[in-house]
């Protein structure tokens, strides 16, 4: 009998939103963009270059990163980029989160943090949210090996004022605070003006969401050059080439438009805010989004089945069966169009 | 003063071998493939429906997974795939390397092996080649806690018989076998057919190499059933969905076009066997390769003095700066014409 099994690092995976492969669904339940990307990335795959597909790609994918550094006023030795924030966070947990304490994040939050922490054997421990699902800032004033949270929260959608960001960054020179800003753009308040201020602070971003490219795996990084040199040479550790050619190319085409970025971003605000007083009409209450998605509960029908039955009528939401938001739904923004659509079969649902 | 960095995880990154900006160079140094890759997957690019972009990809890329299934005539539950073999490997050394025992790998070989031995503090030992840069498989029979090595082996070229690979899997039941055969398609011969027999061997393999696909980075390995599900597992643990959309679909159509790549193939083994005529021929010895590079030393001439002359009539080759292979370059096969002008320039060189 072998024993080979014995030593293999055992784990949870984290379980990611279904992705139904029957078409005619209507998928508010990862937090997608149900906007397609900017023109300028069709056009660039058009044209893309595949003779160049034989070469291994830029491993600095400087391209992407000049983008970047252009686009939001910072030095390129600023900005690192991975395959999805993911990609960008595992690598932050891998070379900032090395220390003996426990790193501290949000009890409800985004739900990779602890399989990251178990998945590199980082000790943790949480940080119990109010009874609004708000952060308190000052909890994080405790010995701690690192910190990390997303701004605006997740599946919550709360927002934390930046002062009490910086309040936080402030308190704990002595260890990397992670900021995950991968819903900031529809309506929070970036952190990113801080990283010049405090060598410690890592800002993460995403092309998933307000980008309209999670298929394509785009995730970027600000801090200090110190820090970003400490989570490129990790990253060069385990992978030199992982941004390929097209995700690059297709990643500067995205940036580049940036009338069709603010316009998608704004079209989902609108339809974000509409929806608040649509939810409402049918007896939901809800946190005051700053994201792309709602996090809501009904006032008589409990989360779960309204889940199921949304599912039935092909309509995907999120729903965490965890204790504290479980009878909570995480519901996507989708186009005026599907969430018309999600009103009126709500409206079905809750009449029986 | 902050002492953040102090907890920061410090490594020595590989390096990977340059990739000029600059046009008008004869390449090399990277092992590239020196022919475009198949037309479907021009084809494939120009035809991809962008708008999908903005949906997470599939998380298991079922549909290369099965293509390569039923390409290799294994189950598609014996496949894992990845960014590049970098990424398999990676994943596999986290995965299947986790005893206190030292894992075991070839003193000489791919330079990322202790790399991610030390990013990921496994223990390692390497066990040294005999004069003829052969792997002896008597050595691997010591206490260890997993082993790896490239068959054909890097830089060196040279081929372990099935025979002795399989006699290194049975005598190592209690640990994982990882074999990588990034360049078993130019004449080597695979172990593909023991992982029914073996449940602790993994077969990775790359489409950076024959399949003329290093700038989309994809990887892939077989192995059992639980062996697959342990990694994935680990995989799921770090980011559910790492190749994108346009890598899935690329890849599926470089497997599709089996005479393109069966033909691609052929050009370079005929290429590199004219080259160990032509090298021969200017001085030069070198083992007897079945890979896509030649490793070779010169009579007379040291390795890094022709390396240095060559980079200066752009032509790039590797050259390692390591003990026991510090007279030796590492020169990638490229096209009949690109190796004419190799030829050319090293009669020049070595005249003088």
């Amino acid at each position: 009998m072998s024993s080979w099994k014995d030593n293999i690092r055992k784990v949870t995976p984290y379980t990611p939103g279904e992705q139904p492969k029957i078409s005619d669904v209507i998928k508010l339940n990862t937090n997608e963009c149900p906007y397609p990307p900017s023109p300028l990335v069709t056009e660039m795959i058009e044209k893309m270059d595949t003779e160049r597909f034989r070469l291994y790609p830029d491993p600095e994918a400087s391209l992407l990163v000049n983008e970047l550094a252009e686009y939001y006023n910072v030095k390129p030795e600023q900005v690192f980029v991975g395959v999805g924030s993911d990609d960008v966070l595992g690598m932050a947990f891998l070379t900032c989160f090395n220390s003996e304490k426990p790193i501290l994040f949000p009890d409800i939050t985004y739900s990779f943090y602890d399989v990251w922490a178990e998945l590199f054997k980082i000790p943790y421990k949480t940080v119990a949210l109010d009874e609004q699902f708000k952060i308190n800032p000052l909890d994080f004033n405790k010995e701690n090996g690192g910190i990390i949270f997303p701004n605006p929260n997740a599946p919550t959608a709360i927002e934390m004022p930046l002062e009490q960001v910086e309040e936080v960054i402030k308190n704990n020179p002595d260890v990397v605070v992670i900021v995950d800003e991968a819903y900031v753009d529809f309506g929070g308040h970036t952190a990113l003006s801080l990283i010049d201020k405090y060598d410690n602070l890592l800002v993460v971003r995403t092309f998933s969401k307000s980008r309209a490219m999670a298929g394509m795996r785009i995730g970027y990084a600000f801090g200090s050059k110190e820090l970003i040199d400490a989570i490129k040479a990790v990253k060069f550790s385990y992978n030199s080439y992982t941004m390929n050619q097209a995700t690059i190319e297709t990643g500067v085409a995205a940036i580049k438009d940036d009338t069709y970025f603010k316009n998608t971003v704004s079209k989902i605000i609108e339809t974000r805010e509409n929806a608040k007083k649509e939810l409402k009409k049918l007896g939901f209450s809800f946190t005051d989004s700053k994201t792309n998605f709602i996090f809501a509960t009904h006032e008589r029908m409990p989360a779960k089945e309204i889940f199921e039955k949304l599912k039935k009528k092909n309509i995907f939401v999120r729903y965490f069966n965890k204790p504290g938001i479980d009878n909570y739904l995480r519901i996507t923004i989708g186009t005026d169009e599907e969430m018309k659509k999600l009103y009126k079969a709500l409206q079905v649902i809750l009449q029986k």
